[in-house]
Order: structure tokens, then C-alpha cells, then sequence
């Protein structure tokens, strides 16, 4: 009873909309704090930002220690991903970190406390969960990038390697060359020189582009349809008290039952 | 009265296209006007259009005047964002600008001159408020981008400072390099340079493009969809005339009855 | 009658696909030739082309002759658009060109040679139709965004100017850079020149490319969400064999006439 | 039968997905190993994996060969465009490569290797067959590209062929030229280049830019509302169970068909 009494005090207080921005702020100005050395801030203004951002990491240990707590089989508990997740962030925020010793293992630490910031803001949570129901759709797409890449990196490295070893040498270098040349990245300077040797080699790179931004565009637009689809399908759902045309098709046949009994019955 | 029937006046002379073209024209060309120092224009018509462009102001002013004498209420004029912006914006259109003093506040009013053309045609207030109304939703997509950012930043920031501080001493330095990397600007450049100490540097970047196009791409799509889900239900209101199958199955409802009020009445 | 008759075969000539596809090939080899003086084709088969060119151009002028011919009323035959276009394409296409003089007259004649493609090919010209029908939808949006361009440009004329006057001198040199920035082409170069002397100018840009962006994102939306709707509302009108739900409400109600006429008559 | 039973078998195994993942995995391993020389792989896993991918093009005959003899009409077989290629790719697998001689070649054939994935993965050969599907429908927009970059090579070759030949020398030279400044690469160093002789050839490369993404833009969301037509009409198949309006339309004519006869027979 206490527990879940006190588990319903912080969902109440997580879901408030001004608690959460004064978190949102103290995570973000605490982060920007780590990274910007040059910042002129008044010592006591970084001292109380350091202080609210422990607050702020010891509120959301006891808030999920009272979710653990009240989750009445210990197991279910880290069935939940989301679980896992703010358990991990909340212990590594807590790991103690001096300036001097350990830099390296301090800064990450720091890093990762920027992501309770997925912790508190429920939106943040839908989105990174419809980002990765998007992922498998993706799968395919990307195999098939992979066999477009694999391909043109396969010929540009047969037949480019002695222009430019650096970015032909090899079929794994000739595929980030090709990524550059995908991303239009100074794609010209790549090309011009090859078209030294091989006049007619900008073929070579034009179908490349036409290929790849093609096949970028359809998964692109599978995406889209997807999404589409998706939200078409919860709008019909909310719509569900209206009746469907089964729902008439029945009355009707109703109706005609009853008036073939009234004629039977005369 | 009087005012009501100036206001209306007013109203219907803004509405005309003429007049608006003609506005949005002189606008323009005084905008231009200013900006370009080394254009031959005839100093007739260069004397002309200022003349042109403070009439406009003035039917500005005297057009303002009369809706803020009209409004019953004054302090209800000053809640509407419209009218505080058109007050604004009219109100440093007066000031008289001295090319030889105060050449830098000069050069600001007449930027903001420019702004009387969203005063003057409704459809870019409309997409402005359509603009504001999308904002919101792009927040917790900018939120995580954020994250993105500050987690590679921090990363970039540890590792390569050492290798380029101009690109990487800091991690708002890192997050500006990464936003160039994001818009594919020279970025094999920034990669080739770290490459030579960490070989495996390239999969800082690419993870990087992949992870914030992707978001990038979601948070177009939630427009998209947003967008054509607003349109949807607005076409959907359009069409309420029709009736809806609840007001049929209310129909068929009464058949039944009044079939069965039939037969029992027998 | 007869033009009539010949009219019909002109048709049924052009709507023939092995036809369409001779002139598209014709057409295309011809203007690729004009253009390409080093390539290496054999003399008999570019004479062979030259004359199948003029053939082209011979054909489409009969038929366009013919077509004027059986227009009743010749003042309507140039209200249609397309038909000024077509007429206007084969008189430019019947300038005789001699190598020598004129050369760059004769240029141009050849250039809009290509575009009797749009004549032949009926498809094209749905394309270029409702192309010309979604640029007054980009209007307003093209007007925001030479607002955004100007205030940005005025605003960058008159702090940069003394830094890089090749790029900041003049407000339609601003602009120009402003263009240049959007399509992220070396934005870095221009933005560490800035930064040198105003460390905060990435505020700037960085600012300018969000508004930019999504300016521009919200006309590519626009657009889509038009031609969606477009689409849409065609597919509707398709089906309006299909009974409306307003045509079952009549129905029901005359059902119940019957009724009310049955119960009473007893 | 045997032969049906075998291929029902062979069915049964590629449509397991844990014998895809395994392919997958090998032919990527495979394709990699043969591009990557400096890979330090122990000499007993590269022998492995080149026995796998052995044996994998081994099952990949076996599997169609069955495939075939199952055939009733053998010339049926290869009117199948899949069956064709896929038995293209197995008999190329086949060849035996020798390093030292015709490496070329040897690298040709291992290149095509990385297809037997489009073989395996039928999700793949789903995606490729959407593809080629959607290229009928960019056909006329390529062709609406073309005319208007040849207008504008043509255009740029006659005016800035002195400028500049190696970029502006021939119209195909230009047409490259222009490709390039639509992928935004490096273009203003082309216009800055011209715009010293024409000032004003910047509108040249501006109006340019907006036609080509203009002409893009539409070409995608012509492939866009395509797509989502497409899926619409698929969900409204789907949802065939439910009765049309028509349906009911005839039920209610039955109705009024009985009430007319009771009233009749009275």
C-alpha cells in the first residue's frame, strides 16, 4: 500500500509539465557545463547546478527503487526495456567523478547522464519506439544498398586502384568513397580524376548516384506509406462507434424477415 | 459609425489584388532599393518610390488608427499578436532615417520595412501561423537531436581535440563541426584528418549521418502525416451534409418499429 | 471533310507509340549531334540524320497546317496555349541554319529544336501543365522566403561587408551568398571567415538555415499535400457510381411512406 | 513426385529463417574477404568460409535444378525472368577463379556472387520488382530533365565555352557540368568563374537550380502519391467482406419490392 501510495506521488510528479522542464534545463545546463570549459559562469551558479543535478539523479533513484519495490514479481521488472534503461542511467549517474583521475571514464559518464533525459519526457520514449518499429522495415533497403555498394566498389577498386590507392586501395575504402560520393561530398574531384585515365568513366559515377539516390528515395518513401498507413489504421479504429455497412446489411435483413412473417402470417 | 464604415472601407481596399500587388511592388522595390547602392537608377523615380513607400506607411497608420478606434475594447486590440505586430511594425516604419547618423539603426528600420508585407496579404499570415502551429511538434524531435549531438559531440570533443582544436577543442565547437558534418559540407575532410590517427574514425561519422538523417526523416514524416491528417478531417467536416451511417441505422431503427407497431396492432 | 479526314490520320500517326519513339530518338540523336562536334560518326548516317530531322520538322508542319485549316473559327485555333506553342516551335525549327554566319543565332534555332519533343509527346505536356498549376501555390511561399532572404541579407551586408565584400558588399551580393549557404555549398568557409572577427556569428547561420529549411520543407509539404488531395478527390468522383449514402437516406424514407401509407389505409 | 517432394524440401529449407540469416552472413563474409587484402584473418576461417560459400552455390544448384526438372514445359521454366537470373548467377558462381590468372575476371565473377543474396531473400526480389515497376513512371520526367538540361548545356556551352572548356567545351562536357551544379557540388566556384565575364550569369545558374529540384521535387511526389494510390486500393481490396452501398441499395429495393406486393395483395 505505502509503496504504491508513494509510486502514484512520483508519477504525479513526473508528470508534471513544469517539473519536467525544470529538469529538462538543469540535464541540458549541467551537459553544456561538462563540455564548455571556457564559459564564464559564476562559481556558485555551476556549484548549484552541480548540486540540482545530483537532486535530480538521487529523486529518480528513489523513484525507481519504489518501482522496483512495488513490482510484485522482482523479475518482470527488467522484462521491461525501459526498465533496464533508467536503472543503467541512474546507476551510472551516480558513479563519482574526479576531475584529476579517470578523465576518460568521467567524461563518458557524463555523457550518458544527458539521457535521462529519455527517462523523464514520455515523449521522447514514443518516439525512439516508433523510430525502432521503423528499423526492420529498413533491413531489406539497406541489404539492398549494400549490394548496390559492394558492387561499384567491387569494379571502382578493380579498375580506379592505381589512380588513387587512398580512396580505391581497397574494397572497404572504395565503399566509403562511394558513401562520399552518395552524400555529394567534393563527389566531382573524385570523379575528374578518374575521367584522366577512363573518359568515360563519369557513367560509372552518375549511374552510381542515380542507383543509389533511387533506391534511397523508395525506402524513404516506404516510410512514409508505412506511417500513413499506420495512423489511417488508429483513425478507422477511433472511429469504430459508428456503425460499419455489416451492421445495416444485418438490420436490413431484419427488416425483410419481419415483413416476410407479417405476409406469411395473413 | 463613421469609424465602422472607414474600417470597412479600409477592408475592402486592402482586399483588392490591385491594390495588394501594388503594395507588395513598391515594397519590394524599396526594399531593393536600399540594399543595392551601385544600381543606375534615375533619381525621378528613385524619389518617386520613396515618396510611394511612405504613402504606404501612412495608409498603414491611418488604416491601424481606425481599427484600434473601432475596437471597443482597447485593451482586447492588444491581444490579438497580429495587431501588436502590424502596431509594431508600423510604428518603426515612421521613424525618419538620416543616411549620415545613425547609419547601422537606419539600416535596421528599413529591414524591418519589409515585414509590412505580412501585414498587407492575409495568405502569409496564414502560413506563419501554420509555420507556429508545427513548431510544438518538432520540439521533442529537436530534443532528441540534441542528445544525438551532445553524445557524439563529447565524444568528438574527447578524442580529437587534440588532433584539430579549431574543430573539436570544445563541445559546442564539436557540435557545430557535427552540424556541418550533418549537412555533408567538406565533411570527408574533417573524417580524412582523424582517420589518420583513429583508422576506424569513419564509423564516428557515419553512425552519426545515419543516426541524425534518420531522425531527421522521422520528424518530416510526423509533419507529413500531421499535415495530411489536418487536411483529412477538414475535408471530412466539409462533407457533413452527407448523412453519417449512425443517422441511417437511426432510420432503419424506425422501420422496425413502426413495422412491428404494425403487426402487433393486428 | 477531307481536313478532316487528314486531320484524323495525323492522329492516329502520332498517337502511335513506334512513331512517338522514332521522333523521341530523332530529336534526341539530332541535338546530341549539334552539340558534340569531336564525336566520331560516320558522314552518310549524320547527313541520314540531318534530312530525318528536317523530315520531322516537314511532318510536324503539315500536320499543324491541317489543324489550323480545320479550325472554323481561326481566332480560337490561337487561344489554345499549346497551339501557339507547337505553331511557334516548327517556324523556329524551319530557319535555315548556315554554319558559317550567325553562329550563335543558328545555336539557339537548334536548341529550341528540342522542343518539338513537347509536341509530340502528350504526356509532357500533362506534366508541364500541372507543373504551371502548382506555382501559384509556391508564390507565397517564395514571397517568405524573400523576406527571410532580404532581412538576412540587409542584416549580413551591413555587419560583414568590411570582412569579405566579394560576398557581403551588397544586399543582392548577400543574398546570392544567403543562396549559397541554403544549399550548404561551402557554408563553412563562409561562416569561420565571419567567425574570426564575430565569434557568435554561427547564431547567423545557423538560424538562417533553420528558417530556410523550413520554409522550404513546409512548400514541399504544401505541394504534397495538395496533390495528394488532387488525387484524392479524383478517385472519388471515379467511384460516384457507387450509391451515396445521401441517395440510401432517400430510399429509406420513401420505405417508410410506404408504411405510414399501409397503416393508415387499414 | 520425387522430384516435387525434393523441391517442397528445398522450399522448406530456404524458407527458413535461420538458413537465410546464414547465408547471408557467409556470402557478405565471403564478398568482404575478397575485397579486403589486409583483413588479418586466421587461414582456418578463410578456409572455412570458402568451403561454405562452396557449398552454398552448391545447394543453389542443387535447388534449381530440381527446380527444373520439376518443370512440366522446360521452355516455361526460363520465361520466368527470376528463374533465368538466378541460374545465370549459379552457373557464373561456378567458375573456378585462379588467383594468378585473369584477375579481371576472377573479380567479375565474384562481384556477381554478392546476387545470390536477391536469390535467397525473397523480400529482395519483392523490393526490385517494386522498382522496376516505378521506372515507367520517372520515364517522361527523365525525359522533361533532359530537354531542359540540354537547353541549358547548349545554352552555357555557347556562352562560356571560352571561359572555361574543360567544364563548358562541348554540350556533353556541359551537361556533366550542370549535373553537377544540381548535386549543389562546388557550384558556386563554377558560377564565381563565369560571373567575372556575364555578372549576371548568376540567374543562369539560380533559374537553372529551381527548374531541375522543381522538375525532382514533382517526379517524387509523382512516385509518392503513386505509391500511396497504390496502397490504397490494396486496402480497400482488403477490406471486399465488408458490403458496398450498392449492396444495400439493392436489399432496400428488395424491401420496398415486398411492402409494394403486401399493399397489392390487399
Amino acid at each position: 500500500m505505502d509503496t504504491l501510495n508513494l509510486q502514484a506521488k512520483f508519477l504525479e510528479l513526473r508528470s508534471r509539465k513544469s517539473f519536467e522542464l525544470f529538469v529538462v534545463f538543469i540535464i541540458i545546463f549541467s551537459a553544456m557545463m561538462v563540455g564548455a570549459k571556457t564559459y564564464d559562469i559564476a562559481p556558485f551558479t555551476m556549484q548549484l547546478v552541480i548540486w540540482l543535478d545530483v537532486a535530480i539523479t538521487l529523486i529518480f533513484l528513489a523513484e525507481i527503487s519504489i518501482r522496483f519495490i512495488g513490482e510484485q514479481n522482482k523479475r518482470d521488472f527488467f522484462k521491461n526495456g525501459w526498465n533496464v534503461f533508467d536503472t543503467t542511467i541512474v546507476i551510472i549517474s551516480l558513479i563519482p567523478i574526479q576531475e584529476s583521475e579517470m578523465a576518460l571514464l568521467g567524461r563518458l559518464v557524463r555523457i550518458f547522464r544527458v539521457l535521462r533525459m529519455v527517462s523523464i519526457i514520455p515523449e521522447l520514449r514514443l518516439l525512439l519506439n516508433s523510430l525502432l518499429k521503423a528499423l526492420p522495415q529498413l533491413g531489406y533497403v539497406l541489404l539492398l544498398m549494400f549490394i548496390i555498394f559492394y558492387i561499384y566498389a567491387a569494379i571502382g577498386a578493380t579498375l580506379f586502384e592505381s589512380i588513387n590507392p587512398v580512396l580505391w586501395g581497397d574494397i572497404s575504402y572504395a565503399m566509403l568513397t562511394l558513401f562520399r560520393v552518395m552524400t555529394f561530398e567534393d563527389w566531382t574531384d573524385v570523379m575528374y580524376e578518374t575521367m584522366e585515365v577512363y573518359p568515360m568513366s563519369w557513367f560509372f559515377y552518375i549511374s552510381f548516384i542515380f542507383l543509389s539516390a533511387f533506391a534511397f528515395l523508395n525506402m524513404v518513401i516506404g516510410i512514409v506509406v508505412g506511417a500513413m498507413d499506420a495512423e489511417h489504421k488508429l483513425m478507422e479504429q477511433e472511429q469504430s462507434p459508428e456503425p460499419s455497412l455489416s451492421d445495416l446489411q444485418r438490420e436490413l435483413g431484419d427488416l425483410k424477415l419481419m415483413i416476410s412473417n407479417m405476409s406469411a402470417k395473413r
